[in-house]
């Protein structure tokens, strides 16, 4: 009995569908809410912009601040943070409009590394400013020759602010990090 | 003429040594110098210890310490950071000794978690000090009746140890969400 015996076998093609699998969820980067140019990026970065703005209005009504360097460096400080939120808020808006989420590993880096400074200078200034105020307030006891509430609500503002900075940035450097 | 048209086509492969290679720096962790259980991580431990624990004994050093909320944070939060920093050295010398490293991912979580909670309380506590420190010495020019420089000691102390814990954390983070 004649049984051919070709020289090319079919080759049992490995399963795709698994390393697919695999792969796609290391190599693409998911949505979460919260990572720029999503929804919940853009809504971080409006809270941040508001809390900022107030806490730089607040503090610039108050008429004896600049006698304060630490009050001057949190008005610096909110100044910068809602100049990056606004920036940041306009290009997610694009990113939303045109409906591209930002996949570039260096706008990434950009991002968390933008978002890292100005967070912690934000953090850094709402701190001080909270030590002068308790100082003023209660250590001193101290608030009826200062504007102690002004000096309260712009430091909460600021704080918040800082609230709401401080997960995108780990949003960002966990995007950073898990590429 | 008659040419034979198989059904079975001979498939090729795809290449299995790419997949390999790319996913092999995934799946394991990298020992970078810095993350817990090495060198590196001892050494900035030590760093944060020596810091936390200089901080804590220049500032307990002042007589009118207690007088300032601030103060009295500080010393609570650089105990903290001292306590927790001299855990961890103690963590990384017995992986030293064993030679082996923290590779569960709950440890590093837990690690991580911690870092960032001691290092924000032993920054914000720094800011507060630098805060009262740049009051008392620059705006109020009142540093006769102060200790103006032990509170600069410590607070820069402060700031220091904090200098040493940020990379711990940002490490331990990094390592997390690269897993």
């Amino acid at each position: 009995m004649y049984v051919s015996h070709p020289s090319i076998h079919p080759i049992e093609a490995p399963p795709l569908t698994d390393t697919a699998e695999n792969a796609l969820p290391r190599g693409r980067m998911e949505d979460i809410q919260g990572m720029p140019g999503t929804l919940g990026g853009l809504a971080l970065r409006f809270v941040q912009f508001v809390f900022a703005v107030v806490s730089l209005c607040v503090m610039t009504t108050t008429s004896d601040f600049p006698s304060v360097t630490t009050f001057r460096y949190l008005v610096a400080a909110v100044s910068l943070q809602s100049l990056w939120s606004l920036s940041l808020a306009i290009a997610d808006i694009y990113a939303l409009l045109v409906k591209r989420c930002f996949r570039n590993s260096r706008v990434v880096c950009l991002f968390s590394i933008g978002d890292g400074i100005t967070s912690t200078l934000t953090f850094a200034a709402a701190c001080a400013s909270a030590g002068i105020t308790v100082l003023i307030g209660n250590d001193l006891d101290d608030c009826k020759e200062n504007h102690c509430t002004r000096f309260e609500t712009a430091t909460a503002m600021a704080f918040l602010s800082w609230f709401a900075a401080s997960p995108s940035f780990l949003l960002n450097f966990w995007t950073l990090a898990s590429r």
